[in-house]
């Protein structure tokens, strides 16, 4: 299995936005996902951005609201792209489809976000950690109401929706790690696969049976 | 979704082994998990087993080198494991469900190793890096080539065996970020559970039939 640290120069860092605050932000997502939060100092996001010593702070205040900051967008960016994906469609079984494919393409697209998102909650400060673990709770709600409401429906069929749900999220967590543009798959066929994987997942009924 | 760090205090360190190198890799083992290779100094895993300054090069060469040796502990463990489970069996079907258990109750059990193992491959020089990379792949072909045998027979019916090989150790690495023990499920209901969930993926024929 391929698990590497994402490496690809293009994935977020490739143009730095005018805004001095977005450019921070975009370098701070970066050696976040690719060193670490604890090894990343303040003075490495300024050189990164071309800004040295205290004045980086008249732009932010500090390490921990950057790292608050990425991990609420991540996780509000995955929350509305499930919504979407929910509302867009009546059928429960379309609807954990497409939510599962939103997912997939998240994790494919925005690996510095997977990455600093998976594994820096324990460096996140109070009352920040307990703004993304509420999002996190919620988030993963969202999906395992939907595999409930599938059982109810009589279409899914699972022993436990709340790890049904931890699966499909950690399969398309996975994807993160090793996924790389022009590999053997595109992001949609990705998506594709791993919503007709979570399909196997809760035993759902063929579409239209 | 839970995704913490462990934090357990019983997970590794509880008993400190009395040789003296054991009980440097068991704190460098808790240090790396906990706050990460780079954030961590030999210092501090000197300070860990009560060993000041200099004396501790007397044991150990240097981080990479405990680093380099937890992580190919890792994958030597689960490839023994992996292999111990299709050995014990001619089933295909059982050979796939007995090595998901074997993966997930890894994962549940040693979160230390598993955190450190999905994490530190960037912080790897070569060849450690090599070493390990080489034993990822022979792993995950394991099961790849489990699946691929299972659709030659007919028992299983996949579109991609690699993705399916991904998901499968995916879901159960993701294990290690939210089991703790006392929660909802025992190991052996994991294990269980995440082998009944591999067998949807690949589609099993049900046994007997």
């Amino acid at each position: 299995m391929k698990v590497e640290r994402p490496h690809q120069p293009g994935d977020a860092s490739a143009e730095l936005p005018d805004d001095r605050v977005a450019a921070i932000r975009v370098a701070a997502l970066r050696l976040f996902a690719t060193q670490g939060y604890r090894a990343t100092t303040m003075a490495d996001i300024g050189a990164a951005v071309g800004i040295r010593g205290p004045s980086l702070y008249k732009h932010v205040s500090g390490k921990q609201v950057l790292l608050a900051e990425i991990m609420v967008g991540t996780m509000d960016a995955l929350i509305a792209a499930h919504t979407e994906a929910v509302d867009s469609v009546d059928d429960t079984r379309e609807q954990l489809r497409r939510a599962v494919e939103a997912h997939v393409r998240y994790h494919a697209r925005r690996r510095f976000e997977a990455f600093v998102g998976n594994r820096e909650i324990g460096s996140l400060e109070q009352p920040g950690r307990d703004r993304i673990l509420r999002r996190r709770s919620a988030y993963e709600r969202g999906f395992r109401e939907l595999i409930e409401r599938g059982v109810d429906e009589g279409v899914f069929t699972v022993r436990s929706a709340r790890l049904v749900s931890y699966s499909i999220l950690d399969m398309g967590m996975g994807v993160a790690n090793w996924f790389h543009d022009g590999g053997e798959f595109s992001v949609d066929q990705l998506a594709y696969q791993y919503g007709d994987l979570a399909l196997r997942l809760v035993a759902a009924a063929t579409a239209g049976g």
